[in-house]
């Protein structure tokens, strides 16, 4: 036999990560199996197999994959001593996310609300989705911990509920978009930075 | 046959809607069946399908009910023309959401969390989620608009653009709450108010 190259196995690998992509974003969470990914992908069971032994690794590998893509976002905008505005971080958390979403292959984020609801409930995704969820979160209560230190947040604000709020806009943009569409991350990054903005103006004292 | 009062119907619409109430946040969404929810409620079939006609209807009934609790929140704190602090209602909606999440027959949030994913992909789900959303929505920008006119926000903020923010929020906790916990309706409501109120030190200017 031939030995198969490294090139060839990551060629393979990204071969069957975009079949079960296109499985999860068409039929869902629940209903894709291994064999609809298998028959998607062209390939024969056995090397499927080979390179993910279950649903659970692939799904695994695609979420891994897409929480990357955000990863970057974060240690691109805070690296050195930035201190980027939050708004900024933001409306290129949800450029990235929108890549995802117009992924060629299927939405990304209709996989990752179905995840939600069963992470949510426990198992295997919780313990999955978990430590990324975590991890976004840490980058963003440094992205407060840094605008607070850059003189943009009140003293006595804690970075870690403001980090909180922020990664909860994220979600929040996802859910609306998908559900009731008429949100763009420039328009709803603007709503941010609009709440961040307060008036000035007389009628404003409180 | 004695009539059956209204009192007695009620009383028997609220046992089934409890009971599905705790089959689905045990069972989960998709694995919960009116075959579950007829044997937790104690009832006959033949009672049951009198109330509700199917899983679909059960979970409408069960929606409804859950966001009335949300939109009541709005009509009080938007009563007459009062502008309420954004983030003063955020955490009375939180406090609602909480309430909702601590029922003794199960956590609404958790069956909130899995009906996303399946409206996100479209189908019924979607049809009953979709005008809820939309009218929540609608309160947040109303919220938006009093707290401009109020001289709160800047005059070229755009309240259909910062509704949609803090619409964005109600998920984002509901999420990180059943996923990471350590999120709490104060404290999340704390971290606006933080962002809403940006530090005016020297190193504050931009």
């Amino acid at each position: 036999m031939p030995r198969v190259t490294d090139e060839h196995r990551a060629a393979r690998r990204e071969q069957i990560l975009r079949a079960a992509w296109r499985c999860v974003a068409r039929e869902g969470f629940h209903r894709s199996t291994m064999a609809h990914v298998i028959a998607e992908s062209g390939l024969s069971a056995g090397a499927v197999y080979g390179y993910f032994k279950s649903k659970d690794e692939l799904l695994n590998a695609i979420a891994e994959r897409s929480i990357a893509r955000i990863d970057e976002v974060f240690h691109e905008m805070l690296a050195g001593d930035a201190a980027p505005d939050p708004a900024d971080v933001l409306e290129t958390v949800l450029d990235r996310l929108m890549a995802l979403a117009e992924n060629p292959d299927g939405d990304f984020t209709l996989i990752a609300v179905q995840a939600w609801g069963e992470a949510a409930r426990g198992g295997p995704f919780r313990d999955l989705l978990e430590p990324q969820f975590k991890e976004i979160r840490g980058h963003w209560i440094e992205v407060a911990r840094r605008w607070q230190a850059a003189g943009r947040l009140g003293e006595d604000a804690e970075p870690e509920q403001v980090g909180r709020v922020l990664l909860g806009l994220m979600p929040g943009f996802v859910l609306q978009r998908l559900m009731l569409g008429g949100v763009t991350a420039p328009g709803y990054t603007n709503g941010l930075r609009a709440l961040m903005s307060p008036s000035t103006r007389a009628g404003a004292a409180g």
